[in-house]
């Protein structure tokens, strides 16, 4: 066996996590300990350099002794094959930037490189430092973009909302059974959504036992959806999407509602979806009369899509359930990792949700 | 002093709580107790009769000596002048019948006296088995019958969900500034509205750090919610309603999206609302930039209502928040119970919001 | 009636609250507002001064038009008879101090004037900058220095866990039934215990799912128990205290552990407490086999208690329940301002705890 | 590579999960199914036979076929090796015979098999219709018994809250630094402790935002507690034991207070538990000053201790956290299996917990 062991050794791919000690940085480190080919060699903080991360994040003991480092991109690029970037919008270019100057392959979580069109950019987010880059991005959608995701080398990873919102509308926009002009989405996110920086708003009291609305018509994720979709049906579209937080860490549950171009069953739109996502390996529709529940899918990469006609009013309600750090961010990112490095794509993603 | 005491006790409306072992029976009580012209004289419970109900819920300990007793209508008129009844629909519409037959004013919380057309209520409900009551029953929403409820004797109680779906569209309703066959109705609840009884379904585990979608395109509070709007609009109004379960105690936060007729700012919308509830004593309006949130209104009869327009897909997002055991039931009981009495209409309804 | 109400608005006492944005601040406003015979008239912030309260806490809309002002002892002493302190400690005796000087009663909600011996305050808290106040100040626990207080014109308002460990004690030291030598108090608190401050630890994301133990043998809460015990059983002593933080908004659960000196039963400590706190309007005792519950005193002034004797040890168990905003903090504060100011001890203090 | 798979595949040990609709038994699937060297072949339930289980529980959609069967012995024992019993105690014991007759090596989750005094079980329990066996079975907690579970062929398998309370305090018995006559055990344990059989007690609304004790002084678990502590210290114990339940959904935070037999410092104690549990997979020993939190082991079979001596008063305050379904029950279970088959003791056990 051991020459066995020695050849897999020598194929661990070397990953580094930039910002490991928000949320995603957490999750992606959570998985990347436990991906049967990737080996951590590095993560870096800016806020706390030089700390064991398990001591951060107890959760870690007995299994890392990883250090927080500053963030030296050919440091990084000595260690590491791959780097995740885990740092807010605008402060993630200039490192992505970087590091693709090292020549690493890069997977980036933030917002910067999710956009083609960087007037879409400029508009929602501000000014783009690293526009050069927009057209060698490639949006991190694997049911959306395998094939792009897999040669290459930067990938700007979906945002939470988007992922939730665009895998249940893509395959009724593509079929044309659905206006849309008449497209409404309303989520419901965890609070792990609003990342590990403290403030008056996300204090357990503010929000336990609250369920509120939250940037209405103008949140950032807004154009992201938009432009997904457009560029799988084919013609804009404008969407009307209103955000909720809901007192519970993880979770994403998105409801579509769109009118139906023409009369058609709960069954037959279901058939769509699973000839669809036939081959997905994290895209689970659920049978005609069940929901989809974030508790299904908590600790998963999987996002669960349901379905049901409202045959009095002639709309389709589409709702899908994701955990907004593994499908919504960490597990897409591994996901995508695992393409662009040539893996099983549910390498190291094959956590059963922990349902309760 | 002592003649105004007097005077004060001879005044006090004797009340009785049919169904007192329940979340909305509970919280009847809570109001009841502490209602400062109100002396709650009889409660009943067919399940577990005989007992002390500071025994069954030990927060009322030191505030009443009440035993839940069985349900007889002559003993219950002999002892109350007003009645409340909170059980399930079905078994409401007998026991209302015979407090009506000895002359009793009821208040009944359940579905069954909620809908003048017996129709509607024999497709979504199943027979009604006191049909001739049915014209006699008003809808008991302030905001919208108030004249009407001042002199009924049968008052159906509005359900949690239309409650909070309704308010917000009546205005906009009725200055037709919405197309009313866009309108779309997504709210998310907090568990006491699945009620007191058991199941799989609502133990901790099964519903704590899970937000999920039920009886999608199919919820009892549809047509109830469609009654109110037609009587108001003048036009049959169809609308699509996905409820949802949050993982809280209490709360409804509903969000309502629907196209504008013709362009319309925010400020104009929230114009319009200040205007139709400027003498609401429980209808608040949020400024601009500001949402409704469950905890605001939590323990208190407020309904609170935001409004943006999203002017990229000419729609208008309008949400409100309530609390489903209070101005979503027990609440806005007692607030009918106060018209039908003469009383003012905040009379022991003027607690505070218990926001943390 | 006219004269009636001109009488009662003569009546009415002018409070203020200085330390209005946190959550003690809040909760005195929550509870003054309604109390029947108080006027709140100044409210102060030192970190946002100048916005309507309202604002601030939406959940208080359309209930005040309060405005925060900057602290302004002359200023407070013209328009109220008693002022509230919810500052923190350390913070707050030069404030008292001020205000003591413009003749003010004072409760302060801070730990700056809950010990006689100032050099506990020192080996615990820090230098004490107005020692001269310490004689002056009394503990305001009704329950254990009712006569004291209501001479009082300041009162150093006990801490949470202290009212809610010194209240089952009382009794079985007065009566020297336990060994003062084995007190082991364990309590669980929700997360408003640690204020409105923004901190990693405080995130919902942190604390939801979560239990813990904190301070574990060095919470600043030991002295005062120790010192509120001592002088009502007349002996030193020393007690071991862990206090964990629970995934809920209010409510403490503290439970004692004490070995009995001679064999007693359950119902026998049961007739010692229910004799020791007969005329207390605000200790309620569970029936045998039944224990206190947080959620049973939630929103109200009450602490519950409960016994077990566990025979096979020779220890008894004490449980006690209250809420921490409430009788752990601003109820007890009102109670006290009651107590100070001639007025029925439960006035404005009779919430009907919300257990649901 | 052919050969390797057909190798590990020959290897691979088959279990069966009996009782696999409760929580223990849900949890042992999603163990199962993943465990590298086991297949996961009968699932029965006497609830809900011949239903897919990803039916039951849809997190387990796309991850198995299994089906619910009833309980035949003799069908389990032809397609298993391994079984786990997760039935109510007093349910198991018939079954757990028959399926020894079988010649099965049996797990068994309930009290069942934890006592090697039939007189304890019956008085705690009631009668034992299997005494037979109780000399045969093995008491599986592997930090005490590792070798004799080794050779067994059934294994009690420890209740969740005395594994959280003799694991912290084993080591400190042993080498006799506590007054074995002062243990005093806290716990705080999620709701899936109280298994998935809908009552009053367990609705959401009835936990949530609710902390309170139970059972004082007759939990079940407390004999098991002692027994295992005297099998270890070799003196009769007698503890207090109050147990508590918390608003969450998994873990378990037992504090555990004893007197010191001499001064000694906590980093002495320390030392003491890290040299005790230096080899041990699951036990991790928390630096000083830093004290365990259920949701740092979230998921995972870990154990995770903290202590504090408390000068002040001569005691030592040892914390323990661990997942109450994973080391509390299904996590536990399979370290058993794995020792009992010759497996690698953490192998399907390498989970990292899901902090946040």
């Amino acid at each position: 066996m051991a020459s066995l062991f020695y050849y897999l050794e020598y194929e661990m791919i070397k990953t580094a996590v930039v910002g490991a000690t928000g949320y995603s940085g957490l999750e992606l480190i959570r998985i990347l300990l436990t991906h049967p080919q990737v080996k951590l060699t590095v993560i870096t903080s800016r806020s706390q350099p030089g700390i064991a991360i398990s001591e951060i994040f107890p959760a870690l003991k007995n299994r890392t002794n990883l250090i927080t480092e500053s963030l030296i991109p050919a440091a990084i690029a000595e260690k590491a094959d791959i780097v995740f970037t885990a740092l807010p919008h605008g402060a993630s270019m200039d490192v992505v930037n970087s590091l693709v100057e090292q020549n690493m392959k890069v997977i980036d979580l933030s917002a910067d490189f999710r956009f083609r069109d960087q007037k879409v950019y400029t508009e929602w987010y501000g000014e783009h430092k690293a526009p050069l880059l927009l057209d060698k991005a490639v949006y991190g959608l694997p049911e959306l973009n395998r094939a792009e995701i897999k040669s290459a080398t930067l990938v700007g990873n979906p945002g939470c909302y988007p992922t939730s919102a665009i895998l249940p509308l893509l395959p009724l926009l593509k079929e044309k059974v659905i206006d849309d002009k008449t497209v409404v989405i309303n989520s419901a996110s965890g609070v792990t959504g609003a990342g590990r920086s403290a403030s008056t708003g996300n204090i357990f009291c503010e929000v336990n036992e609250s369920f509120k609305p939250y940037k209405v018509g103008e949140h950032r994720h807004t154009p992201e959806i938009e432009e997904a979709l457009k560029s799988s049906s084919g013609s804009e579209i404008k969407v009307t999407f209103t955000p909720h937080l809901a007192p519970m860490n993880r979770g994403i549950l998105s409801t579509v509602t769109a009118n139906l171009k023409e009369g058609m069953s709960t069954s037959k739109i279901l058939n769509i979806l699973k000839g669809f996502y036939e081959h997905e390996p994290f895209v689970r529709i659920c049978p005609e009369g069940v929901y989809p529940d974030t508790s299904d899918v908590r600790g998963s990469n999987y996002c669960d899509i349901g379905v049901k006609v409202d045959e009095r009013t002639g709309r389709v309600v589409i709702m899908s359930a994701l955990d907004n750090l593994v499908k919504g961010a960490a597990g897409q990112a591994v996901q995508n990792m695992n393409l662009m490095s040539g893996l099983g794509e549910d390498a190291g993603l094959r956590h059963i949700p922990i349902s309760i």
